[in-house]
């Protein structure tokens, strides 16, 4: 099934209601290879709430999108994959840890399908949600992890074990992450305390900082992704704040100093050999964008830089 | 054909792609009594741009909105009237009069198959297309246009014939609306000639200004509609304008010192003995709204009580 | 103690971190008559999130307001009442019960001083933290409610029991309101069910709709209200989707077609011989409003007139 | 000299430099009647500072008004009197005494050439400049005051003499306005001081708050003004926080439950009987508005309602 | 003649209606060197709308910037060049075909008088009026065309043939440019077709994306531009989308990865060579800037830089 | 004494009136080692005002940061040095002299008590205040300024010799800068005169261009400060215009093509060696922020890393 998108150049972008990159609403998940499926939760936020309404924001920008990609030898990413928009997850806002078990459900039908799903958060607490549905199918994954911050605190208010800033920490006691395979990349910005990288080295994680990031080049830093996650299934997460807030204002906790958009799109171009079983972009929230929306934009291009590092695998 | 909305009660509503009400998105015209199509051409505009965002701007705040209506007897819409959302007319943008074409085939595929289009807009110039799709079905119409302009120019810029300041003019030209039982309420403001309003006269239109609405009260104006367009098929068309900026600050070419949300909703309730064949909300542009929307939630509102209108009558 | 707020005359408004009518940030709460409280929880919002921001944004408007209320003989409310801002009650986003369960225990710490609290939500499940700390020691309290909506509903979102729709039903069932004496002002709008207002006159509640008010008039609504409430200390709770969306954009669950801005203050101005222990405004959320942040600014105004009417009965 | 405005039915309004209702930029100040003339200074406002920038906001949504007022038995303004925009004066920002001397002196070069001027602000302390220049060349003025404040107080931060809040105390100290024949329309809200509304009893002036306006009627209110001013040359003078802040919301200090815009426009067009020598619009400042530019649309409407009172005095 | 700009140190930048860089308004066109002039047309915008009101955004911002160029050589333009605003173009609003006409009009009626036209767009379809009119007086010109897309589509909605998705294949049809002597620079994203960049080199086009800019260095493409233009009079075109969307949001089809504004002001700093008869800047939509407007300042920016590449050959 | 901030661990950072890095708001001076100090007065400003409205505004964004710097070897800043937030110096809107003298008379009572002030403006002009507070203790200052202008113009509109425009000459003739020790960094952009930068040069300061900085590198230019300044209390100012306005949209006077947040930040945490007696981040203008407010956020993060600076020597 190779179902294409709208053609732009029949009907102008702002005919319809918009899905992701105009692809067909999926009324089935038969002969699907990939999905596209909204993830509204912000339960999870311990600062700036609205990321339920990421998942809309990002498809309307998304309808800019062409479905060939240049960078990896203009592949025709819908001729590849067969790919859909599946909608959104429910979810049951103000109760973080039954909006995560209802993502969880959500993702783990399209993972039964045999379907890669692209999440669209939401704030960052869904991607436990989803590392549990794949790795439920494929095992421990090894996580590769874009963000400006580490995620691998114990606790937050109230002594809650689920919220934003814990997941890749929960993720490692449940399992079903592989630390020693998985790779964060982008930490930068203040601290809490002064463990706040070391205790993601400490849960086995490798970490790359923003400085980092530069120092070893985008060619390397993309070498080190693959041999770290070299022979395991891997999710890849990407959170908004990873960019600059230049770039992406519209995040939950912006931390001043990040890649540029362009430097941003360099290094995922460049990324190589995954073995790519699941993917989000997250953290993206409209309510903080300008008129421009240039944060959903973005969060749109990577979403499909994904989708054609997945199409040129599955060529 | 009796298909429900989601039940927003179980479902957040910023959960899916929004249709208008979160109305199934239609298939199949089969069995449909009434359909909302979105009509997103902004090319007859003479001021402000972007009413093709208008569509989607509507249904997205359209999800606030619940099927069933106090005002007329606590009527379940949707049970009484199947209804679809049934996508956007495709258009030429930069290219009036091939958008117009685009948009009468696609009103005529609705009633051709006997449903009652609710038409959103765009700019006003649409409705031209709409008039002449209904008429080729039910012959001259009798209007009902509550704008605080009469759109009854003879030409615009470049002495062209077709743009959102002529389209009432048109239609008395080309025999599908018959004034002597049409109306147009609301008009106020300064003018380009002392002839604006003797104009519409002259044409056959009774006018009710937005003073007179004030004097007569809401319920006699409501009476004189119904005697002036009784026995002939109703097209009724709503320019956001007509609102007070405060209420309605996202239109194109708004006019200080009109009747508030609340009068104006007033007015919509007390409507009756119209036999409704179709109808529109247009000019509302999201561009010009604030973050709140309040544009689009009030064009959905009035378009929402269009639809109890019909389903009263229907029931 | 009668401590006065920062005299604007003297420094500009936007000097300084801004309380509550750039009153004194409370150290202690002794000798405190009233005290304003922010009560940051979002997590019972059902559509738009936010609200957790709204104490703040109601604090950086209030600054525009003075001392003495003209429409109750010129009484200079902070000659009349110790006030204090108290800050903010913690939450725990994302975990509705704790955050309910954290707010009842702070405004129960003013309560048990004798102070009455003003509270600034939130959205409107806070409400029933409230009640609960002022029933706690006055008793099962008559609700003076003015909102769109009636909140009375069972379930939410995963049939959970609390939500911003349900904390009036909860309340009956709880006790600590007595709606026999109680009574809900300005319900308007479509409705889920055919039941959504005969539900709180089935709980016993009495209930006015917002086409009520304007047909017995003001006068005569604030007589009912005093009528209905006498001899019960009362909660009264601003809604500020109780006011028409374009004086109130930023809401949670705007419903066009309400009362003025003016029309509302002049309400609020002629309530009398009520027994007040404590009120709140909710639901206003900066993120939604424009940059007048005409909103806030309402909500700030709505809280003064309240410390005005407690201060002319205690003076 | 009869120079008409670009005329909008054959260039679109968004084509060239915005003037006020697209009016000639004089080149000569001779053979003029009227003149518009931006005043933008903004040194006087104690809370919110910009409306330097509202001289070009409201020229750029003036653009939407047309020539003939329909209020005034269909006169084309223009035809009756010779208008130009004569551009700005100059001011020094942050230099408030040194500001109000250039708007003098800006102001007395039209009057001097017996040009009726139509200011638009800048703060409210402007008027006072152009009170200096009116009654320079007509004597002792009869003062029509919209306004929500008095800004009759004596002194302001730093003990200073001239500020938004005290130029109408300073026009009677100098001399300038006739207080017994003068009238401020429209105070409300709380006040500093019990003495805020009887210091302008006090100095002389008749008031009339808001309540009181709707008390007494629309009608009646123009009546009482004709008489107050009966026989003397009238400087009417309009702050935009007159009107309410859901119809005005960029204004520098909006205060909450003011009249509409409808009901505004309906009070302006029943004004009769003035001898006008001059006007102004203040406290208009774009950054508050959303990008509806209402307020600045309102402004513009008020401006030119004035011009259509000159005219058919004129006539 | 050389008419000097407003004095900002003399007159404050927000005083008077804003010409660009404070030009005086031309009332002849003798004696004129080069002349910036709006062309307010978005008729040809398939997806965002609302550039027509570009030049008026571009002018605001434009008085930001100071007449001396300090790279190159400290000159002060406007002594070099006399040059003055001569306001806009007139168009047709939603007719593509008669606004082009128009545009076309307008800018031969400089090129004839002998001045260069700096254009300020608009969407891009107005460049194809420009160079048609640039070329009947100078002959096939060398473009030099920086922009994220090509542009050289054959037709777009409705089989149209003018749009500003193809006019760089029309003018080269037309044989108003000659593309073996043009370039296109900036070119990235993702594509409709595989041959989206091959129709670019296929029509003639030298092509250099934005990946090669980086590799290649910014020297080395200035003296490319050059080189390829030699010894022919050249129009140098400037799409806003070019540039990164964090430093210019508020374009039509924004294309996220591009240049930072300083990397873009030093290419355009560092061309030479060129023997410039035209030029534009397009695509600035203000309705999708910021608060900020930087896309209107940047846009503003990049005409003052090619003003001063042509006042250093002309000096 | 070492009083800790609010952990944002325990309380949601949108709980509570914020101060700087929700730190204790002191009470008393005694025992701070670090005070920051808002000063909001913009009546120095020659073109966009409300910088006022600045100091609050970096607060707000503030609590997003966190206390330990890992960029200067992991310091906890707050244990390091025992700072408060001191709310703000009063003012005198539209009377710049007068303001000065109230924000010199602030910042003297901190520097009195041995405390090292962390000015937020308000407009440019505040630092002459500053200056004057910190000289009359410390002696004459080397100044490193961080700026896209030099703000060494002789006077401005009406001869005024204070302004946002000239305190950096001022500074010089009052003997309190030691401009042979004082360094200003980052001009760019087109000039009023040719003398622009050479008025700096002949008042006695080094001078590195935005191009210099990036030809000589960062590291480089760290250097060259600490030498510039060895041996001299440093006062270090920071003009938010310094920084790309893609990065800080929100300033007074914006300059396209300047460094990015990321790059800023690098220069910053490579300063050493300075003798940090006073400092100030300046003319961030909340009302030109996007809803991201990241100017804001930027400025917060640059006076944090300030701090750390000054953390780092003192430890």
């Amino acid at each position: 099934m190779n179902v294409l998108p709208v053609n732009s150049l029949d009907t102008p972008r702002f005919c319809g209601v918009p899905t992701f990159m105009r692809l067909p609403q999926a009324t089935s998940l038969h002969g699907l290879d990939a999905a596209v499926i909204g993830l509204p939760s912000d339960s999870g936020a311990p600062f700036r709430t609205g990321a339920r309404f990421g998942p809309n924001a990002v498809r309307a920008m998304s309808v800019m999108l062409r479905p060939i990609n240049p960078y990896r030898g203009n592949i025709n990413v819908f001729e590849k994959l067969a790919c859909a928009d599946v909608g959104d997850a429910s979810v049951v806002p103000g109760y973080e840890v039954e909006s995560l078990d209802r993502i969880e459900e959500s993702v783990a039908a399209l993972v039964t399908a045999g379907i890669v799903p692209f999440g669209i958060g939401g704030d960052h607490s869904i991607t436990l949600a989803e590392l549990r549905a794949v790795a439920a199918r494929h095992g421990p994954l090894a996580l590769v992890h874009f963000d400006s911050h580490s995620d691998t605190w114990d606790k937050y208010f109230g002594g809650k074990a689920y919220s934003a800033g814990t997941p890749f920490r929960r993720a490692v006691e449940e399992g079903i992450v592989t630390p020693g395979q998985s790779i964060q990349i982008g930490l930068r910005g203040s601290l809490f305390q002064a463990t706040d990288i070391s205790q993601s080295l400490d849960l086995g994680y490798d970490v790359v900082t923003t400085d980092e990031i530069f120092d070893i080049g985008f060619k390397a830093l993309a070498d080190r992704i693959a041999a770290r996650t070299a022979g395991r299934p891997v999710f890849l997460t990407f959170d908004m704040d990873f960019v600059d807030p230049a770039a992406a204002p519209a995040v939950q906790t912006p931390e001043a100093g990040g890649p540029s958009a362009r430097e941003t799109l360099q290094i995922l171009r460049l990324l190589h050999g995954l073995d790519l079983v699941g993917c989000d972009v997250v953290e993206a929230n409209p309510l903080y964008d300008g008129p421009g929306q240039i944060t959903a934009l973005l969060a749109a291009t990577v979403l499909a830089e994904l989708m054609a590092l997945l199409a040129s695998v599955r060529g």
